[in-house]
């Protein structure tokens, strides 16, 4: 399979998900427990990557798997970072408005392209750094409040502390990108037993974190498993299978592509949404939102795109006919 | 002198242009007729070029100049081009409002990249054709209206006239610019020779457009010749004086750099004008405003620097030092 096939499914299916989950909502609320979704998606994840291991091993040679305690135990890893980012996450968001932290949450394109480069050791070029910047400038550009929108004067008024965790909030993100495909890169595993590692551990925090919420909240709703399937309907069963679906396309890509290929598809799906929340929620298409899909475009283009296809290579350049001739003369004298 | 030092001060003074003329305002109007500051601007540019060019004639060798009417006949025709896009510019703001106007106005970085390939036939790399793209699309963020700004329903919603009028408007004004490229490099004539025969054109056709106001108005305001210094203050010279020293500084990139640079330059100039308004008028910086200076400064960045900075070259390259050098290299090779 090529990356870029596995890179589009992702951005469709990311897409998908903000449109069906808004879909999945009656009367503009849940009818059913959200925190449940990650867990049922976790499940089938794991389910699907078990089914998937099972053939493998059937066929031979057998799959790679390593089993020594010192791999394994790397695998919460990433569970563990997500836990904590979504408390810091929850944190942010006393102290900013949803705006501003929406805005702030195209950081974690440019934090991935940093701790990429310095954990993963990946060389980027200046034109493909530039291209990373540009994607975040242009998914922020795509979502400014156009005129006429209001809670507009809430932007980016927050107290210090807010603009802090969300910066720390995007270096969590970018980690658990990284640490991700550290794993799943710094052996040849099979990739199917190294998904049933990560979604084992997925699995448990899921737990925890839903037993946790319900000893906070006193079991008011009570236990979690009362809830699990309660108020379900079809399309919340779709939202629970697309996003499975993208955490495997996700584990592929961490495996056969790297973080930045993730960080593009899911940027391009933001887009996606927004253009197609046009038609189907008759959203106003705004001018910042084109302006936005040119620039991500660009970056695209820019990050992607061999650099031959980009600039003129010494020899091509000095054997095209014309140029500058005068200029050359003038720069000459008085350089 | 440097194309990039010209450059600078161009982007400086067409900056000030704006504040100046806003300074000039007493009670949000203008006490002078503002016909007349054109064309005082081309009688100085004129007055700096003849003295030039008579101190220019005392020296040795003197310098050349074609005095074939073949050749002087060419010099108004940048004068027509500018009366024309005057004329389209008015029909066009009969159909637009001046918001959409002004954010159409960035077209004419677009065509001014179309019409220097196909007039000059300068070749862009696709990197610097993306570069234009770009400026062009980093203008037009930083001029989306913020939230809670007036009169924004009536963006883009004129009558398709509107938009094909902004269109030729921005290819007049790609044209007049690429016409007078063509004119400033098409021989070695003096600077000054070419500019004296230039703006004594520019002169005659500003004083034919005064006297044409005067009779469409049958000389309600008496003939232009008595409103001419008429309310003129200390900064309404300096008005003048800074819009002639702009039209010298243009010209002498017209034929020492060229078009593009003189795009970026009057570009930059148009952010710093917005971030000088922040501090002189109290404007209010927006998130756009921000991310429009943040595209414009990697535009220019991709448009100027050697691609060996930006791109990882084949080995034998990157061992050449970096930055301008390179260029000149090249373009000498070229010629």
């Amino acid at each position: 399979m090529q990356w870029y096939f596995v890179a589009s499914l992702l951005t469709i299916l990311t897409s998908s998900q903000g449109i069906l989950t808004t879909l999945s909502q009656s009367n503009g609320g849940y009818k059913y427990d959200y925190a449940t979704v990650p867990f049922l998606a976790e499940v089938f994840k794991l389910l699907v990557s078990s089914v998937l291991l099972w053939r493998e091993c059937k066929r031979s040679p057998p799959p790679r798997m390593t089993t020594e305690w010192k791999s394994i135990r790397l695998f919460p890893i990433p569970s563990i970072i997500y836990l904590i980012h979504n408390n810091v996450q929850f944190a942010t968001l006393t102290y900013v408005d949803t705006s501003t932290y929406q805005i702030m949450g195209n950081l974690k394109i440019v934090t991935t392209g940093i701790l990429f480069r310095l954990f993963l050791r990946k060389k980027l070029s200046n034109l493909q750094w530039m291209a990373i910047v540009l994607l975040a400038i242009g998914t922020t550009a795509s979502q400014v409040r156009g005129c006429g929108e209001a809670s507009c004067d809430s932007l980016f008024s927050a107290p210090i502390q807010g603009y802090m965790l969300g910066i720390l909030s995007a270096c969590l993100s970018a980690l658990a990108g990284v640490y991700t495909e550290f794993l799943m890169k710094k052996n040849n595993d099979s990739l199917y037993w190294q998904n049933v590692q990560l979604y084992t551990f997925g699995a448990i925090f899921n737990m925890a974190r839903l037993i946790l919420d319900d000893y906070r909240s006193g079991f008011e709703k009570g236990p979690w498993w009362h809830r699990l399937f309660n108020g379900y309907s079809v399309t919340t069963w779709m939202v629970v299978v697309n996003l499975g679906s993208t955490g495997l396309l996700v584990s592929w890509l961490m495996k056969y592509a790297d973080n930045i290929v993730k960080v593009y598809s899911t940027s391009m799906a933001m887009l996606l949404t927004m253009v197609l929340s046009v038609f189907l929620f008759n959203f106003k298409p705004t001018l910042q939102l084109f302006l936005g899909i040119v620039i991500c475009m660009m970056s695209l283009h820019m990050y992607f795109a061999p650099p031959t296809m980009l600039v003129d290579l010494p020899l091509t350049v000095k054997s095209a006919p014309e140029s500058h001739p005068e200029v050359s003369i003038d720069r000459r004298t008085n350089s």
